[in-house]
């Protein structure tokens, strides 16, 4: 299947076709936009108390380990130094530290930290180095800080970081029109990851209403296999997925864990995707539980058997009037364009989507398939790609489904709102308008794992229908002129191609 | 005088060598960032307690009537509606009005105001549309409003605007670290109007050690002389200068002047300098008292006549012990390049400075004589130039003395913190290094009308000498590392001048 998407998007006349119908979308936008810009703007101000400030906007992709800045990081670090010094934090050869023996053994006085020292910001010195960023995560360089600030495993059965999330949410709330889906992890690395995710999720109650969990898997299987901690892939499967087909069927064996999975509702894939695998995944790849060398299986592979099993839950879940996940992976960041047709055949939506740059017919498809981008472009000009050449403002334009989220507010923004950070360099740089970025937040909202209750409650009781009956302009502060111009371009396109599929079929019946 | 530098900035082998040692100039400073980068970064996390949040920073360009946010003056609109419905705020025609009765004669319900409808922020409509953009200034359009909320004399003696700057100074002092330069005029329409601006300031008690206040004179003689209001430019002059050397000789006579103009530190000179003006300023031009016709005078001729004035004040009150004024007009947003000519001239410093990039001799001057430049690419953006194209991390890297600020938050800025969205969009978009955000925010304490004393506390006790010795890195954040480059290329710079002069000398002593 991914192969035959890799023929299909690979020939020239094919290539030729969608990258004129993806100018002619850009032309016709930028058309709509002289014409209509006043008119947007008209029905805009004649929207009673909703504006940019108070429509629901969600920060789509963000991890929660770097969902603070670095100043509040910072500040949370001074205060327990100052606050609880004597306390015990980590156990070191069987030696207990209180937290102010451990920074003594760091040689550091937590007063004169600075954001400088703590050095979790990324700069010039990321730029294509995705190794240096990972290893951003680390305040001051130092490992134990990480585990004891960022990790729901230590000592303190990760209380820091329990309330460090929780000061953010806390700002959310207050801020009223805000919502994130921060993404935790498991890696697959043992079985009882769940159970202890989903305690320390129960026993710190870092529950917040503007808060909606997702859990990232890491593609890391190389890593485990060459230390020989797992056996192969599919054991590494069956760690992931095993305790959540458990947790489905026997809630009252696993309580922790299914209370806690109605907090969650979708799956990451994450890693850097610049990293190159030569093996090509096809019907005669080895299956999981024959994926036993060190090598790790190829982007495809991972987000296959994720999918795979993602449905089958998914299944189980529904016929049990339980809650379904959404499969959102990290993809098109970098590397390789074919990881673009894997989610497009198996995700719902993706986080950042950048090589649809470089895929004509991919970027058409997923234009035709309204598949939803959580674009981070900030992130990316510390990573991938400058900000002035993000595709954002283009895809955009072209009536793509994007939405702005922050990825990590800790390694790449200066402000207390880090998501308003975003919204706003967008605004400024692309010269967005005030339809467009409502636009994007309302994209934000339909992509999220926000309920259906709360997306009415947002967007409008009939949300679900498209173009125009869809949108309730009072709660989105989307001008109707907008929507009805999206839903019409995207019917003329759809018939469009029916008609030529309809002539080629006549063709073929008279030559026959 | 003015001539002769408009020659000197014109001349063919001039401008090929300014542009030459400009270049020379960025190449430099490219060469020490990739060699010093690394040292740079090293240099200041060893800084305790110091980093580029809590280094001071000036909003050294902001005008007090848009110095709140979007956002801010719409919710503060809404509380007065909400708790004073019944307050008598303007009078018509004889007819006193309540708040009430005021936006009902607008038919207005002031719940369902948004940022949409207050229509405060400029957009891709003001781009080089300065009369758009003034228009701006008017919430929803209705000038009683800008009355109302946005100005020091009317019906409530400007207690509304009083009001909003406070909390807007509330903000700044919880920040702790940041500082503005809001900017409050003196038309020259009448002689009281000082005595009316200096009642509101002490009235309302609108001091706060986190503002240092700039009066700014518009250009408009051309608007009064052809109302009737004026009969000379001299007699602008008049009600603009007469009332502060009044104040200054007899203070007792004038209590609230002085004690307010112990809060001003500087002139500022305000309009759009795109409109052209076909009068050359020379010594065959009329004298201020002779200047009777409608046509507006020149920058020029305003700039030398301002000058002139705060001159002889300035001697007159360090003579007398008193505070002195700098005189810091905003210069070469637009129009012609000979305003940076007047500005080299008389300024102290100056805002914007954009059209340096059109003059390669003036460009070096003002790196010569590192006059300090404030500049606000946020609203160059929205009006004369795109953010991609803004001259500023030239500048910086050439060595000219730069510093950010906002101009006008109302129209310009998305978050709450407009300072921060300044620099975090610089940081950003030309992937500015820590050392260069604090260096920025160093120069906009030097530009600044802060106290000595408060210069003191925050650049360190020998901040008026110059290179790394005038540098304490601990309250800085700026490397000494940069600091040195600095000092070292200026001087490098001045002597390789001093010599070019001197071989000329020779060659011309030995050719007589």
């Amino acid at each position: 299947m991914i192969n035959l998407y890799c023929h299909v998007i690979d020939v020239s006349h094919r290539k030729s076709y969608c990258h004129r119908r993806l100018n002619f979308l850009g032309s016709k936008f930028n058309l709509h936009e002289m014409l209509n810009e006043m008119s947007e703007l008209k029905e805009l101000k004649s929207v009673p108390h909703r504006d940019f400030y108070n429509v629901r906007k969600v920060d789509t992709h963000i991890h929660a380990a770097a969902c603070m800045n670095q100043k509040h990081l910072l500040r949370f670090i001074k205060h327990t130094c100052r606050t609880e010094p004597d306390r015990v934090v980590a156990e070191k050869n069987g030696k207990k530290m209180t937290l102010k023996e451990l920074f003594e053994s760091l040689y550091m006085d937590p007063y004169d930290l600075t954001v400088d020292s703590l050095d979790v910001h990324a700069g010039r010195q990321t730029f294509h180095r995705f190794d240096k960023f990972n290893a951003k995560y680390n305040p001051v360089g130092a490992s134990e800080l990480r585990d004891l600030y960022l990790k729901t495993e230590n000592y303190l059965d990760g209380e820091y970081f329990a309330r460090i999330i929780k000061e953010v949410a806390g700002e959310l709330e207050d801020s009223k029109y805000q919502y994130t889906e921060p993404r935790l992890s498991i890696y697959g690395r043992s079985p009882d990851e769940w159970d202890i995710l989903a305690k320390w999720f129960i026993k710190h109650k870092v529950y917040s209403p503007h808060m909606r969990w997702i859990i990232q898997v890491p593609r890391i299987f190389d890593i485990f296999r060459s230390k020989k901690i797992l056996p192969d892939f599919g054991k590494m499967l069956e760690n992931i997925f095993l305790p959540l087909f458990e947790a489905t069927i026997n809630p009252s064996d696993h309580k922790e864990l299914y209370l806690f999975l109605n907090y969650v509702t979708g799956f990451d894939s994450v890693d850097d995707e610049s990293k190159h695998n030569d093996h090509m995944f096809s019907n005669k790849s080895p299956t999981p539980d024959q994926w036993t060398h060190e090598q790790n299986p190829p982007y495809s592979y991972y987000l296959y058997y994720m999918y795979g099993n993602i449905m089958l839950l998914n299944n189980l879940r529904r016929e049990r009037g339980m809650s379904t996940f959404l499969f959102r992976p990290h993809c098109g960041e970098a590397g390789s364009i074919t990881h673009l047709v894997s989610a497009f055949i198996t995700a719902d939506n993706i986080s950042h989507g950048l090589n649809l740059k470089k895929s004509p017919v991919l970027q058409y498809l997923y234009y035709l398939a309204q598949i939803p981008i959580a674009m981070s472009p900030l992130s990316n000009n510390s990573l991938f790609l400058e900000y002035s050449k993000s595709p954002l403002r283009e895809f955009l334009h072209k009536g793509l489904v994007v939405s702005l989220s922050t990825d990590d507010p800790m390694q790449f923004h200066y402000t207390k709102e880090a998501l308003m950070e975003e919204y706003a360099i967008a605004a400024q740089v692309w010269k967005l308008s005030t339809c467009d970025l409502c636009e994007i937040a309302r994209n934000s909202v339909l992509q999220s794992g926000l309920s259906d209750k709360e997306k009415k409650h947002f967007l409008g009781c009939n949300y679900t229908k498209e173009g125009p009956e869809g949108n309730d302009i009072s709660r989105t502060n989307v001008a109707q002129i907008r929507m009805a111009f999206r839903y019409e371009t995207l019917c003329n396109e759809l018939s469009f191609l029916a008609d030529a599929m309809n002539s080629a079929d006549i063709h073929l019946a008279q030559s026959q």
